[in-house]
């Protein structure tokens, strides 16, 4: 009977940023605040419009500084934020505030929308389901809208863009024909659409509780139960300030977004309102599964003790029976009758027999 | 005493929409999301005004093409959305936009109404008790609210609309005379009228309940509680943003809704507040049941416990008795008296007797 | 030890609307939804101004027919709405809207005001704790302010309005000084006034159960503070919409509400905020008062069953001593001596007592 | 085990007010709704401005009607509202409206300001502990601020303005040269600074409840928690709604509250806010108090019912083994060795401290 | 077995305020409402601006009477707050209503913002970890910003604008060239970042508690998480008003804030709603450890008396045999067999093997 239980219930350790490097640094300060989450940085650039398309790969900052664009929509990428010089060469490059270089290197921002006059700036956050643990993972994606051009910047590659990019090269539907306004109404739309893989990947999670939710003494569904809760509220948490960011969006400046974009953009709203009402759903279901399993594992385990003590009185009479023919008077009936021994087993048995069946159609032996 | 419950305890599984079809496609790709529920689309065509009525009901697409309108009113309505070719034809017919026709198709929506200048597009969620199984089902309605024209679109057949039907066969009252947001009122009237069947459904569930609340060990109470907790949650989600539905259409643009129909949304509007709040009053009510149910049961099953016990102490001083009795002592009280083993056995008895009198006094005895 | 304690568990049933009879029917269909509350009904009148005041009481609807006002204040009330062709006189005679009817006579209605434009047409719900059985019964009192005229609907006779009627009839006060605001605020405050009885039972009702509530198993307490929970809850939920009516009241034309009935509408709206406050408080109470029961009671419970442990292990050294001078050994000590047996006896009794007097100054063997 | 700790559980009774007999009356009826605390009504005057100051006291109403004031701003305070022909009086003298003269009479108001257009009407609730009960008790006091005067009504003399009547009889600081806008702020931050008062009281019962929430079995711990949270929320209600009378006299014609009294008012609302978080940190920290006691209460019981099942399987084997040796076979081990009874007992002990052991290294014997 | 956990169990006291001092108090009267802090108070003051800087400290508030500033930015700085003469020549030189000093010495103020017309005031908490005790303190940072000053006031010296000191002593970056707007700025960034260090240490806390969650009986664990429970709120209740601050200093006049100051402001905005939000994810994690602890320690328990329970089963048949072959009857079976005795143990032993296997299965020994 060992207590050794510890790997099952205790809870997963999440990784919180390291805040303290931060402090005491005059704003605008460019520190990395965040996991590094890719060995060098990598930097992608698509240009276009209706006349024609451009892609090309920056192996170095010095590479990109003889770039001059040729078409209308110039599209930035850079994945992995871990050396200043890149940021700042790409900050002074497109005329970046310091507070949104810092605001793309510190990882941990709440999805939000500034804007800084001369370009827009906002963030989101991608969640994926990782695929040798199966744990939750999130990257910041950085999105910086200006008249002409759209910069974004992410932590490491996930291919979250590539569907955008395909369309960008295939010249397909409106992409190449509307400007960069309609490019980050597709980005937003491409980290909004990763949220409903995670959400399948959560309701997989709670049908699997839910065929085991009877399962006796099971701390490992509690825990599971109380992982699940948690994921959910963190991507919650993220999820629903991008609501407000879509919002804004709707109401800027017509320089940045054009009226005839809101209607793409009220699609993407729609689409986080169906997350958020989701986790809902979940985060409920989730309490709800909770609950059962305690109240259905107490009244088991209590049933399980009645059996034990309804069962344990059946003895009671027998063995009280035998102390009695056990004692030591001179005169006492039956012991001298040769079935005397048989007549007192049978008394045990029957008195047991008739106690048993009591118990049984009151249904106290049954243990669930 | 088997361990075998499974089948009660276990939550009903929910279909959940397959969003991976989804991702990575271009906004307005033609994909039907949803459970195919009809095996091929059926349109239907009414046509009216003061003057006069048509109806009439197209195989295929194709047959629909030559179809030009004689009447001031068209309602055109679609049963079962799997054929992409069916609803773009009606899009480029109507001139609706890729988004619109995406939603219809994406049976996943949040009620909602979109604005698209030249119509108005609403969603609204049909539920109804299933006859087989009695679960709670519930189907999309779109509807494309035009000058001239309103469009439905349902995943199946379900005779929502039949009494409307047959109001404009009969021409009696205002059906005919008053113009498509009279008819898109009485179609949003349908679906709410239908939300009182279900609640009547729910209420009777509730009361069987009741009935059986104080039934002891009953794991599937528990279940069907949480259960019906969850069908008042889900209703009530679908619920709850159509009343925004309703109070958008009293403010939208007159071309689409005349004032002299305000009144009558104002009705719709009354009868979902009173949908919601009595879902408000049966999750109060499931809640307190679900509370009530496990006051009672652990309050049963404690008293139970303590009975058991208090009957199992009445044995303890005769089974001492019986035990010195049987010591062996070479003097010994009562041993060698003719009637010595009948005054160990009232002995034994009589204390049992009295133990038991005081624990009947107390009111330990009775288990419940 | 029977289990029949269904009676007092199961929570009394509702009265719920049978809407099924509504559903398909055209708007301002006149079906009474509601119970038959009165045999046949009945129509009084009031006319008054400051120059004078008439009352009569028609018998029938054609009866009324010939009536020609005198006066500037018409008030006309109704109890009993299962008369369609009375609903449909009277609706003809002052151009009330179908749909004005039919919120009368479905008596389910949320408290509400709507503006006709000709009329104000208002909603409020009456309570009243019924004489034979103490329990809450609700009615819906339904006005129409117009211009000149109030008309009023009631279920059944209740002696709601008798002070005003009486006051009309004495002529004191403002009562026939001002117009049909002032009676629709009179009519308003006489319903308001009625929370405040409604107030006063669930308070005696609440003393009633702190008197009872450390009472060992007690399963009707439970029900009863349920019960109590239910009726503060219904009843909040037919206050509360009644403050907005009053707020909105005071901000409708100058035509049926005088700016200087504002005063006295806001003296009603004080009154009912008075009483939403008194009923949250009555639903803290009940919730505390739960918690607190079921903590004493478990806590009861507790401590009997560990006493009863406490007592059961007093007799275990005894048992094994007897059985240890019951072993059959050749040489066992003390079985010789002549007060051998009243050793060991002593020896049982000595090591009980002990155990007995460390087990009450632990307290253990206090049950409560 | 006596069960009659009835005292300490059953719940403080409350002073519910007697509605009844208002009910039916018309609007400003004169009846004194609440206990009658003082014996005769007591009228005291305070009359100044820059140029002096005068103070009297009047017996009888009848003395009072002499009086005519020689400086700016008057102040009249009653002390005690069961003479109506008094308050009818000074409702004449300062033309009152019959429905503050009622609000004034009926102390169960809800704190809030009417503006009656020649004047200002406000209530506030003063809170303090009682000497003898160490209850908290509460007085209505009502507040009347015309142009140049200020009246206030109180049901018992308390002490409550006695430092500003000292500030305006030594006539420092600017009490009196400002107007009566500044006396009726005065008045407010007098019951505010109550509030602390009843702020530590509360704050010190915590202390002492968290002194004593480990105690066992103790009712009237929980008994006591729950007081103090009743007692919170009590405070709480009729704090909150005093932070809108502030907010509401920042907003009035400059007639009653010049601009300059702004900044004033604006630190009671700091004070109230103040108030109100630490009523929500008291209420908090009771919540986490009853749910800590009974978390702690229930973990030492099942510690102890567990200690006790662990020292009585103790006796088992040892009580097995005295009657295996009492077993009457002709042929048994041990029975004819001379120490075989001292090789039994060995055993028995033996076996019990191996398991004594055992059961200690698990720490189940320890029961706390 | 003794219970002598008090220590563990009892919650630590909080420091209140002694707010009687201040009752009956003129508005404005100095006298300071907090612990004393320090000895003596240091000012030290600080003015600069494009062209230059200086720096100086004074002993006494004679000593800085003959100071007269050469640039444009004065910053004084007061430590300690216990000498009302210093406060009120600071009040006299910079011209602060005595509101302002009221509230700088009264160190329990909620952040907020007041506008004096001439100047701003705002009012922050400081947070930090104790070294010594690891105890969450906190200090009110009191900031007049002025058009051409900023005065600071702290309970005691904690290095907390040291780094913006250096700053300001070293002139890089922007700190010299811009107003007391931008120095306010820093100081609340200051303020801000600091609480990041207490998220880390309240972080560890719960990391280490998730470590230790599955310890059996860990009364000190349930404390434990019911302080940090504590921390969090008090922590929330303070930084959550401070977002309203850093809103309203947006919105003030441009002599105090120049609009160029708002991206910096919305840079600490952003920061504060991060720290509310990982208050809430810690909030809402303490919770949940709670629950999961309350829920593993009793279903431990739960599963370890059933094993007790079970065990002690074991033993029931084999001592009713014992009792069998005890009895004195004169026929008995196997009582002369030579091997009888053999018979009657192996009897026992088989009988609790079957058993023993029958329970094992059924997992009911296992205890966790
Ligand atoms: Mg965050
Ligand atoms: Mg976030
Ligand atoms: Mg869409
Ligand atoms: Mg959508
Ligand atoms: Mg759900
Ligand atoms: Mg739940
Ligand atoms: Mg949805
Ligand atoms: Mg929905
Ligand atoms: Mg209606
Ligand atoms: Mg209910
Ligand atoms: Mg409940
Ligand atoms: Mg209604
Ligand atoms: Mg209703
Ligand atoms: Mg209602
Ligand atoms: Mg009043
Ligand atoms: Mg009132
Ligand atoms: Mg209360
Ligand atoms: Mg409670
Ligand atoms: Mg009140
Ligand atoms: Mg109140
Ligand atoms: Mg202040
Ligand atoms: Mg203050
Ligand atoms: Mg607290
Ligand atoms: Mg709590
Ligand atoms: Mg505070
Ligand atoms: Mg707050
Ligand atoms: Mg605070
Ligand atoms: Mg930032
Ligand atoms: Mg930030
Ligand atoms: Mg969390
Ligand atoms: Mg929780």
């Amino acid at each position: 009977m060992p207590i050794k239980s510890k790997p099952v219930t205790r809870p997963r350790k999440k990784a919180r940023p390291d805040y303290r490097r931060k402090i005491g640094q005059p704003p605008g300060a460019l520190i990395h605040l965040g996991d590094i989450k890719t060995p060098s940085p990598a930097i992608t650039l698509f240009e276009y419009d209706r006349t024609g398309f451009k892609e090309c790969r920056f192996a170095s900052v010095a590479e990109s500084r003889s770039f001059e664009p040729a078409h209308d929509v110039v599209w930035l990428n850079v994945y992995g934020l871990q050396q200043p010089e890149v940021m700042s060469e790409i900050g002074r490059r497109f005329a970046l505030h310091p507070l949104t270089l810092e605001d793309i290197l510190n990882t941990h921002q709440r999805p939000k929308l500034d804007d800084y006059g001369s370009y827009l700036f906002f963030v989101a956050r991608a969640w994926r389901t990782a695929e040798d643990s199966g744990e939750l993972v999130s990257d910041q994606v950085s999105i910086v809208l200006g008249e002409r051009f759209v910069l974004t910047f992410q932590e490491r590659p996930g291919g979250l863009f590539d569907p955008i990019r395909e369309r960008l090269r295939q010249g397909s539907g409106p992409a190449r024909e509307r400007g960069p306004d309609y490019l980050a109404y597709s980005l937003l739309d491409a980290v909004v659409d990763r949220y409903f893989n995670v959400l399948e990947s959560l309701g997989g999670q709670i049908d699997q509780l839910e065929d085991t939710i009877d399962q006796p003494r099971a701390a490992h569904l509690i825990t599971a139960i109380n992982r699940l809760k948690h994921d959910t509220r963190e991507l919650r948490r993220t999820v629903w300030p991008l609501r407000e960011v879509i919002t804004s969006l709707q109401r800027v400046d017509e320089r940045f977004v054009k009226r005839s974009t809101d209607i793409y953009l009220r699609d993407v709203y729609d689409h986080i309102v169906q997350v958020v009402e989701s986790l809902d759903s979940l985060r409920d279901a989730t309490g709800d599964l909770l609950d059962l399993h305690i109240s259905l594992d107490s009244q088991r385990l209590n049933t399980e003790v009645r059996a034990l003590t309804v069962v344990s009185m059946l003895f009671m009479p027998a063995t009280l029976i035998s102390g009695i023919f056990g004692m030591n008077f001179q005169t006492m009936p039956w012991l001298s009758l040769p079935n005397g021994f048989w007549f007192a087993l049978s008394l045990m048995l029957g008195i047991a027999s008739i106690m048993g069946l009591i118990f049984w159609r009151r249904q106290w032996l049954q243990n669930s």
